[in-house]
């Protein structure tokens, strides 16, 4: 599967962990680094302390006016300049998985507006999602952000505004794992 | 995962195969008999030939109104006169996953019924979908089916009248597998 990849955590990686914090729910154990790495059969990463598994899947509750606006503003990961991330773990309820399709999408967009603040933040912070629900995993989705040093206050504002929203009631577990690139590539 | 299942096909099983094709794509090898058993890991089942592993997950496209419906008119699996069993595989192109979810939700419904079409079958027809794209798997969904023999005939008109739609453009590989309980339990 070449759209499916696990966070690793442990000592070393690409991104060195600056903080790393349970919002809700219970943490994970502390590591200074993450490694994000295609996954394949069978796992070949050295000894980590965790490690999260995600799988780049089909949107779920975007319709095509948003996919089109998305695909023209937002930029792809691994900009030189996006020298700051942020992986935020989150687990919805069991209420959120037991709504109908059209009652989760009022909530995601009519009321919590979603994709619109995300759009607010565009290109700025670039963003990719990860499904791990049907995987077994502990969380639901592993949320990835990247930008810029000087976007560190909008990237904020950002996850500020998503928290205060309707959706996030559902929430049961969310991390926090602010991240800064440890090398050039 | 208590919902996650694997379909195993080998010479022995709960469920006798009566008859095994191809409708489009790659065939499976041929089996004699498939088990259905809850997925812990590691896997402990004897060998088999293939097994095929799904989970029931939320719905994707059904409304309120639909899921009330479904939930009023449709049995459980498992009914001691359901004595025959069908396993549809299938994938969809990526023409289908590349579309947003509200192009999907109209094909699936408003032009192809999907869900009305199974609600005329109810109760006769006891159903349970798998998902499988994340995980990996050669199929997106596993579709099961439980009848009493004397419902073979509906059953039929049921498969025939789905594989019509504009929602079947968008299958590009599916299996057929007519079984019969082996067991009284």
């Amino acid at each position: 599967m070449h759209n499916r990849v696990a966070f690793i955590g442990g000592q070393t990686g690409t991104w060195r962990v600056i903080a790393m914090s349970a919002v809700c729910g219970q943490p994970l154990s502390s590591v200074t680094a993450i490694d994000i790495v295609p996954v394949t059969a069978p796992p070949t990463h050295a000894p980590s302390v965790w490690s999260l598994h995600g799988i780049a899947s089909n949107v779920r509750y975007a319709e095509r006016h948003e996919v089109t606006e998305l695909r023209a503003r937002q930029e792809a990961l691994g900009r030189p300049h996006a020298r700051r991330a942020a992986l935020i773990p989150i687990k919805k309820s069991d209420a959120w998985w037991d709504l109908a399709q059209d009652e989760r999408r009022a909530i995601f967009e009519a009321q919590s507006h979603h994709t619109a603040i995300g759009l607010d933040y565009l290109p700025a912070v670039a963003r990719q999602l990860y499904h791990c629900r049907d995987l077994g995993e502990p969380f639901d989705f592993l949320t990835w952000f990247e930008f810029a040093p000087e976007h560190s206050g909008v990237f904020e504002e950002l996850v500020s505004r998503l928290r205060r929203t309707r959706e996030w009631n559902y929430v049961e577990r969310e991390l926090d794992i602010r991240l800064e690139r440890t090398s050039d590539d």
